[in-house]
């Protein structure tokens, strides 16, 4: 189905293809599914295309708890165009160019209003329960008539997803979709984290835990505030080729801590107690540890007070503490002054059929960004 | 021996009397001691009142450890006169009123020159070995030669004591003496984490944990800044008059955890729990939580980093992140000028000879700040 042709489907069902997750750890089966209408303050959106993101492995290996929800449409990190809108949305129309983005951004609570803050209280950010964020029902179903749980209020491994008005930001036309697409998830948190939270400021020290895309984008955010030393700190230093990816990302050093001797590798091993080492290995004074990435196991973050009272600080939020619909914007602009560089974060393309190839890639550690066309 | 004969004892030796901490727990002996003259970058201070704060009481009670140095000169709260320095000081002179302060500041190194710290890069602060800043031996030995361990850089249960100059503040002689003293350490402390740390602003809310002088200094630097909700949390509603306790320094709120049901209680047994259950109950968005006291226990504080992801943060300096030679006299002025009462923060006054009252009231919960007065 081509642009133009939207008119045609306002207010209907869409057939279309998805790629479905039907059990934990297993290959996505594309399929053909029927998606409802956008209801009041909703979107339904076509997707141009998508990438896979860390997040979505996760959910997409959860055995249990609420976030082990199949059979479920995931992917969150997408480009896409308005098909229609339901009653009341006003923000977007029919052909505007959009990106769901899984943090909210109702722009009326206290949170969207303060200037500090870009955590939504009306909305909850990256709801992992399976429905639409105001009803909690789902618009999926496959052609059993089953219903599909949708995924961090996004659902973007399909050809046609529904979204509430509080997850879309439209996006100009200038920037290339496969660019803007980045801007939905991944480099935008990492970016923003280096920005507004960590609020790097010029000739400081950056370090940082972890270099995948998100990592990355935390380095080309505190080279873009004018970092002067970015340490990037990795377990597997054969996952790029570390010259190039220092020079592409602007890193000026790298640690792999398994080279450093026994401790540093036993307390790396989970992803809180690597929480620890990054606050611990910053500056006592002013040192500023920022949580980016959502902890795997459930475990704690423990922390010595004493290193708190020298001076360190821990602080963290959601989507690097980007408003949605004003700051991705403003990364939007940045990349079309040159002043943010997307294009080293696409590695790989596959077509939607391929889905799994983009699975394989990221847990063999050989991708940032895969992207996944739609329509190829 | 009395101001204006200080001359006759520079460079000499000083016999005077001390309070002696001697074995853990166990009752101050006040003695005749031996201060050896200043040293190089050293000033003999003739202390003209002390106040008994926590972290004295902590490390009298310190059994092991390289904190439990017996036998000791307790006390690092005070304000003095000095009455000679050692080569190379020319910051303060003989006659000055000075208040010894643990935390350095040597103004020299890059933590003290950074705007955005207190934490001095060269010396520790609240260095609890026995010895001085830069030699680490001791300026004290009793009548038998043995000798005594300083504390915190300060040692003020004396009445003369050595302090390197980068823990001497000079104050004004427009503040009374009694005030000045309480800026040596826990009401700049807690104003300071107010101020400095939170960096409250005008109409926020406030919550602070543990009422004691710290706690409601928290709550009269909050109320300096315009907070317009400041709530108390205190397990032991007795320990003062509410009612009086509120009116005098602001509070607009009290709760007492014991009667929230056995969550709470369950929950704050521990210090480092009680810094958890703090920051669980911080705003989402931006909530601050500023660990001011020292845990007790050596016990990690453990978060959820999904709460830190959902916006809370997670920071502490010690001194209330004051930089004691320039923001002291800040606080003094405040108070000089009526927006910050110090008064009421004294509710007890004894002389040297009944030191160990002190203790009896603080212990009891009786006391905020108990005055100690050398000459009376």
């Amino acid at each position: 189905m081509e642009h133009g042709e939207a008119a045609a489907t306002t207010g209907k069902e869409i057939k279309c293809k998805a790629a479905i997750s039907r059990a934990p750890g297993e290959p996505l089966v594309i399929e053909e599914i029927q998606v409802d209408p956008p209801k009041a303050w909703e979107v339904r959106i076509r997707i141009l295309c998508t990438s896979l993101c860390h997040s979505d492995v996760t959910f997409w290996k959860m055995k249990a708890g609420p976030g082990a929800a199949f059979p479920r449409v995931l992917g969150h990190e997408a480009v896409g165009i308005v098909e229609s809108v339901g009653e009341h949305v006003e923000e977007v129309k029919e052909g505007d160019v959009v990106l769901p983005v899984f943090c909210p951004d109702c722009g009326e609570c206290r949170g969207c209003k303060a200037a500090k803050s870009n955590i939504c209280s009306k909305f909850t950010s990256g709801s992992v329960s399976g429905g639409m964020p105001r009803d909690e029902t789902s618009r999926f179903r496959d052609m059993n008539g089953q219903v599909l749980h949708h995924f961090l209020s996004v659902s973007s491994f399909t050809e046609y997803t529904v979204v509430d008005i509080a997850h879309v930001v439209k996006i100009g036309r200038e920037i290339p979709v496969d660019k803007a697409c980045l801007l939905s998830c991944g480099v935008s948190t990492g970016v923003g984290s280096a920005w507004k939270v960590a609020q790097v400021e010029e000739g400081s020290t950056v370090a940082i835990f972890g270099l995948g895309a998100v990592g990355l984008a935390v380095a080309a955010g505190a080279r873009m505030q004018g970092a002067s030393k970015i340490i990037g700190v990795d377990l597997n230093p054969d996952k790029f080729e570390i010259g190039t990816v220092q020079k592409k990302f602007g890193l000026t050093d790298f640690v792999d801590p398994s080279t450093c001797g026994e401790k540093a590798v036993s307390e790396c091993i989970g992803l809180a107690s690597l929480m620890t080492d990054a606050f611990n290995s910053s500056r006592e004074g002013w040192g500023k540890t920022v949580i980016v990435g959502v902890e795997m196991h459930g475990s704690p973050v423990c922390l010595n007070p004493y290193e708190i009272l020298r001076g360190r600080s821990v602080m963290g939020t959601l989507f690097g503490g980007l408003k949605p619909k004003s700051d991705v914007s403003i990364l939007a602009k940045k990349y079309l002054d040159k002043e943010l560089d997307l294009d080293q974060f696409i590695t790989h393309q596959v077509s939607f059929n391929d889905i799994n190839l983009a699975f394989d890639l990221l847990l063999q550690g050989k991708s940032l960004r895969c992207l996944i066309w739609m329509d190829k």
